[in-house]
């Protein structure tokens, strides 16, 4: 059977030019970078060219980069290492209720150490307002976690309200952005918007699992977590994981250009719209400017597992709510105050480059068939 | 140029069975183990695959093997998870003047917090005696960690006379082993030698960097580092590493039987001794009984990076001290009190299977030219 891959926004396929690196990394090249001969300085130098490659994508400088195992890890070194760097000058941190649990989780951990989180609910339409920003930022807040692109409806966070609300407060604010889910789909310069700590993740963008980034501002310092060999500057000690980072780096080189991924995805998107909204009763929980590359419905009459499995069988692979989070209901569309029925039946479908106009039409006609083998069934 | 790899305490190449599935589970199977479809049941089989592959070979229980990024990791999470779950029974921590950078900054790090830290020193052999031991351990050691083999001289430490040290003194502790080095190349069971928590790493065994694994003895609770999306029963968060997670599983289901790699790497290790016992001047750092596949000796004369420098331009590569060290001087051969100028020429040698009587007969006589060419530069 013919798969149908519309669950990108979870994880994503190895892009040829990844892969290849990444077989490299551990066939050939696969000296440590720590190693003092000429074995090691190859793996130090395909190191070098991922860290160069993540570096240029977000025009930054290949010392603002730290190699982590992935985006889960640097939101945990960014965040702990921002509320322990900062702990002295206040104890608030502000954030919103629609983050990943990666950063969620960690704040209920500041919250326990005596931190006082501050978390920002977004409207029925997924959105979070430069305004809720603006009046967020105290004199002692000391940090500040958002996300660029929500990872189930693809709404786009105010990260740009962020830097002059701290700067307004005259707060001691460090700004952290998760933006796992936008790095290399859409433009972000970090330098540009003052942000200090921004995460990102390999396998979101066609590279292996295994691999993320930490971009850290120049002349910002956090504390580590891990201890060891030195490694990263001592602020991730431990054997890089090569075949990971170099596929990533290969993965970042392969992205086509913002437009012309923006072009494609948004083309596929309104396909999707089209096509889904001829289905009676379906429900858009993506906004409309939310990114092209993720759209988030609600199918009337048949929770979303069930849905999900029926798809699945006809070969289309679609995401109820998150990965991440499993069976559970979606917190991000009950901070939308969607309503227990919309929640219980939604549904994402996320797009890559490697996604045609057809898929979007057998997701359609597999939707309708779905609904009208599984509706009469009670929810 | 033929390319000689002994180094392969410091990293190994990957074996085709791993590069393999590793391949695999970046282009075919790359779904999310989390995802709740057809593609996330696959990666979630070829997770469960590796969890079993690594706890039979360490004859435990699936449920007793957590996936981690690496030894590193492994080690921290252990560490500073045994301190924090017995912080309340005492502050007395045993271990070793020679254990891993990812074991001794990690104990800085306790001390920091207030725990009191026992190095054990070793003679001038690299041995550390079960009577040191049995007598450091008191009735308010929490925590005893100990490396099953040192990376550098593969002298053995007496792992199993811990948990009787443990029982005599009526000692709260967990009991922590670091067995990067030995894990896959000398029988373990953990179970048997009632060791709480061990740490194993994949490249160490001809799987991919990026993936490690942390034993966690039934019944024995410490608590997490890393917050997110509940991976790892919550213990691990994060999209697991894959491709390293499946190419390990593979890795360890290709190792040959311990008998089998024993004797091949015996015939090796005497093989190197003899022809290296003809170089005049030479010490041997390693003892008559450490692992045969770890030989650490000095060359009189050169200093070690010179002489390492030289044998890479003859295609042999070995390593001075450990990858983890880089140039820092050997921080075990000093707890050993073997001298300056012993400790700077001191070179290891570290084989695999796939290492050949030839390489052995290569470093030799790039050895011999080495000291004929480099011996009369001051050192």
């Amino acid at each position: 059977m013919n798969r149908i891959y519309l669950d990108n926004s979870a994880t994503t396929m190895v892009c040829e030019q990844a892969a290849k690196k990444a077989l490299e990394a551990m066939t050939e090249t696969y000296g440590n970078p720590s190693s003092l001969h000429t074995m090691g300085f190859e793996a130090e130098r395909e190191l070098t060219a991922a860290r160069q490659a993540a570096a240029e994508l977000l025009d930054a400088r290949e010392e603002e980069i730290l190699f982590t195992s992935g985006g889960t890890e640097s939101n945990n070194l960014a965040l702990f290492g921002a509320a322990q760097a900062k702990r002295r000058d206040g104890r608030r941190i502000v954030t919103t209720a629609i983050e990943h649990p990666s950063v969620l989780r960690v704040m209920e951990q500041l919250e326990k150490q005596g931190f006082e989180v501050v978390y920002l609910r977004p409207d029925s339409a997924g959105h979070i307002s430069p305004e809720q920003v603006e009046q967020a930022v105290t004199p002692d807040t000391i940090l500040v976690s958002m996300m660029l692109v929500n990872n189930e409806t693809g709404v786009r966070l105010p990260v740009e309200s962020a830097a002059p609300a701290i700067r307004r407060a005259n707060a001691p604010a460090l700004f952290h952005v998760d933006a796992v889910q936008a790095f290399g789909k859409v433009p972000i310069r970090p330098g540009r918007l003052k942000i200090d700590l921004l995460s990102a993740s390999s396998h979101k963008i066609h590279g292996p699992k295994g691999a993320g980034i930490l971009y850290v501002r120049e002349g910002r310092h956090i504390p580590p977590r891990t201890f060891g060999g030195g490694q990263e500057k001592d602020m991730r000690p431990g054997t890089e994981p090569m075949p990971a980072i170099a596929g990533f780096g290969a993965a970042v080189r392969a992205l086509p250009p913002f437009s012309e991924f923006g072009e494609q995805m948004s083309r596929l998107n309104s396909l999707c719209r089209e096509k889904l909204s001829k289905i009676p009763g379906i429900m858009f929980n993506s906004p409309e400017d939310a990114v092209p590359y993720i759209l988030n419905f609600s199918v009337p009459g048949v929770r979303a597992e069930t849905m999900l499995h029926y798809l699945a069988s006809r070969g289309v692979f679609v995401s109820s709510g998150s990965a991440c989070a499993k069976a559970k209901p979606s917190h991000v569309l009950a901070a939308m105050d969607l309503g227990r029925a919309r929640i219980q039946t939604s549904l994402r479908v996320s797009l890559s480059r490697y996604n045609r106009p057809e898929d979007i039409g057998a997701l359609a006609d597999a939707l309708s068939q779905g609904l009208a083998e599984l509706a009469k069934r009670p929810l």
